[in-house]
């Protein structure tokens, strides 16, 4: 018998439009076989409809995929143009409205108007997926929304930028300064000419917010990410942490605490030993702990036109079985309105570099400070600053686990004492 | 309004039927808001009915699991008896017969009967789901039937059982030997008081092909999987391992190769820089090689209660939202006859530890055998041996790619040319 199709509309073909199209070529049979349906490209959307090469034949070409999702006969919206505004939310809200369901890998356009997206969803009876706007290839979506459905998730912590970690992993092996690696990003492809979104921790923090909906059961709330990039992180850092059995990632942490969930991307110095510590280059890592099945780690490929595609292909084959799941775990409804965790309450251990004036007495000046608020010290190395100063060393020091509000205070007494210049060097140490 | 119960029968409460009783119960809330039904443990059966402490007031017991598949009022029946045979393969099948859906953690039963029963859950139109059957609960069979469901599936391969992986860190850092460390596992529970199953790598092979029919579309092919436990792993080897930049772990792996599909269980040697290397302990990890999402790991707790109880309680999700997915990603039709590929044309690196004649020219002997084979060798390392006959020495080599059968016939000739004495050691390299 004939099987019945699928019948998608597919807006935008960049890399992982491109991607998508091959690879429903390539799978069509055993997408048939695992689905019974046949899934078809009958509508497309792009800047042209000139020839890409494509396996296109047949598909009813839209200049505006807003008019696609009103008019065109699909059975399902797949939206690969990005952008939080614009023509990408406008046509998901057409195609919702009309009870198509959407599969999208736009983590800007769900971190800010993922709920409304989900409730139209929900109204509609239909599925809002988007497994490959967050990690890529790597199904953290499906393992935090329906693989962990049985735990109280406590915490979920990843390498959620392959540009960043690319940056970092080059630094950290080759030696080679931040601005020399961001441009060798630029050049590969990795990093966008204006690579703030990557390297200023925005785009990990819409995916981040995205991952504590899921796992906290909470509405989506991306303006409470505290977001800090990597931008300032030095080759002293990085060799700093080496001796000290660190590297240092870009993460995004999002975890419970007693004083609400904390969202919080910065540069973390993690355990050289932790799974996130070893994901080096291009990959996404993703760490989730439960209450039930401890800790478990995803990595793989962050990126990349065939592996975002592998991830949208899965929400169509759950789409083509019918599976629908409500987008953020349970319905819009039954969402909790998180409590803030303020960044001044956040407890853990920190890294400082400071550079301090060599003189007798300014480290039992600066010990004092830490001693004042009950800061307690792990290790402290000084190093002769390799700077313009010889009358500044460069001391990293490690504190016990203490609050951040404590270590500001005791670094900005540190710096009106005039025993450092400059604004201190402060990374958090995570436990992994 | 009052929602609609999901009504569980679950036979078996040993440490994860356990575990999975109080997980229902303390997450029952989240579990509505999931599926919108509540889940209740209506019947169960046990070796005794005595009070256990679990929560299951009101539930009914039933002494024989079969007559509880056959008669109770349930929505689903949960198998965590075990066996490949006896009450928990006939009260499977009573289930399924009846028209309910199954979950159940039975590796073995679904190695020996699992096109069987997943043929009996198709005709039936229902569920047959077993997410903690493998990996306990890191959520490999989520990962090949749905979210990679656009790959095709290169290769699987993994540490599956905790026992040995157990055994064999404990080895390795301790630098204790395999009894003693088997004792210990034995003493932490980690591994049963025969211990065969577990390292001689039985329960791994059973694993590997339940992965193998999700990852190939095959049918089950347990028969097919070649198996070498750890019990021969010395601490030379592991010195060795060591000293060449590999670590020693039993994987199961599944692979397509030009001759067919690859299924083998062995202590296997690979780079210290893997994601498989670097998990020690009782976790398990699988890594995943797909067309388009290139390699993905997963890495968590394989076994033990809670986290077993997890990956239960994400089917039972699952179904109690309607989810119906083919047991192995396919219906039972459409799963190809794999070809077996044999193991003598397995093509990879290999390391071998000899015990040779301590004399000039045996080396030479051994290297001309290598040599009319083909086999090129990347490194030898020569070691006095630390044993009774100072006559012979050890000596470690590791070849470059070459087959099973070449090196097999090497070792026998050079054994044949009276330079080395006892069978060598081979443990096979495996890129990760």
């Amino acid at each position: 018998m004939p099987d019945k199709p699928l019948k998608v509309g597919l807006a935008g073909l960049g890399t992982v439009g491109g991607a998508l199209a091959r690879l429903m070529a390539a799978r069509r049979d055993d997408f048939v076989a695992r689905t019974g349906r046949s899934p078809e490209i009958v509508a497309f959307s792009a800047r042209s409809d000139g020839d890409r090469a494509l396996p296109l034949e047949g598909a009813v070409f839209f200049a505006d995929p807003v008019t696609m999702a009103e008019k065109a006969d699909i059975d399902v919206f797949v939206e690969l143009i990005g952008g939080a505004e614009g023509p990408a939310y406008a046509a998901v809200k057409a195609a919702l409205a009309r009870g198509v369901p959407v599969v999208t890998a736009n983590k800007a356009m769900l971190a800010a108007h993922g709920l409304e997206l989900a409730e139209m969803a929900e109204r509609s009876g239909v599925s809002l997926a988007y497994e490959a706007a967050v990690g890529g290839g790597v199904p953290v979506i499906k393992t935090l929304r329906e693989a962990l459905a049985g735990n109280r998730i406590l915490r979920v912590s990843g390498i959620l930028n392959g540009t960043c970690n690319y940056i970092l992993s080059r630094m950290e092996t080759e030696r080679l300064p931040f601005d020399v690696c961001l441009k060798e990003a630029q050049r590969l492809g990795y990093a966008e000419a204006d690579p703030t979104f990557d390297v200023g921790g925005f785009d990990t923090a819409h995916k981040l917010s995205i991952l504590a909906s899921l796992a906290f059961g909470a509405r989506i709330d991306a303006g409470a990410v505290t977001v800090e990039g990597i931008e300032t992180i030095t080759l002293a850092d990085l060799a700093a942490a080496d001796d000290l059995g660190f590297r240092i990632k870009l993460l995004g942490v999002a975890a419970r605490t007693d004083h609400g969930v904390e969202q919080r991307v910065h540069p973390t110095m993690i355990a050289k030993s932790s799974a996130l510590a070893q994901t080096m280059g291009v990959l996404n890592a993703v760490t989730i702990d439960g209450d039930a099945v401890g800790a478990l780690t995803l990595i793989g490929p962050g990126a990349g036109g065939a592996a975002t595609a592998s991830a949208v292909a899965a929400d169509l084959v759950d789409l083509a079985r019918g599976a629908v799941a409500p987008a953020f775990g349970r319905p819009v409804g039954a969402l909790v309105e998180a409590e803030r965790a303020s960044l001044q309450r956040h407890e853990g251990g920190y890294y400082v570099r400071l550079s301090v004036l060599d003189k007798p007495g300014s480290l039992a000046a600066i010990a004092r400070r830490m001693a004042d608020r009950a800061i307690s010290m792990e290790s402290i190395v000084q190093k002769r600053a390799g700077g313009d100063d010889a009358a500044y060393v460069s001391v990293a020091l490690i504190t016990h686990a203490t609050t951040e509000t404590a270590i500001r205070e005791a670094l900005a007494l540190t710096l009106q004492d005039g025993v450092v210049r400059d604004k201190p060097q402060l990374i958090r140490i995570e436990r992994a």
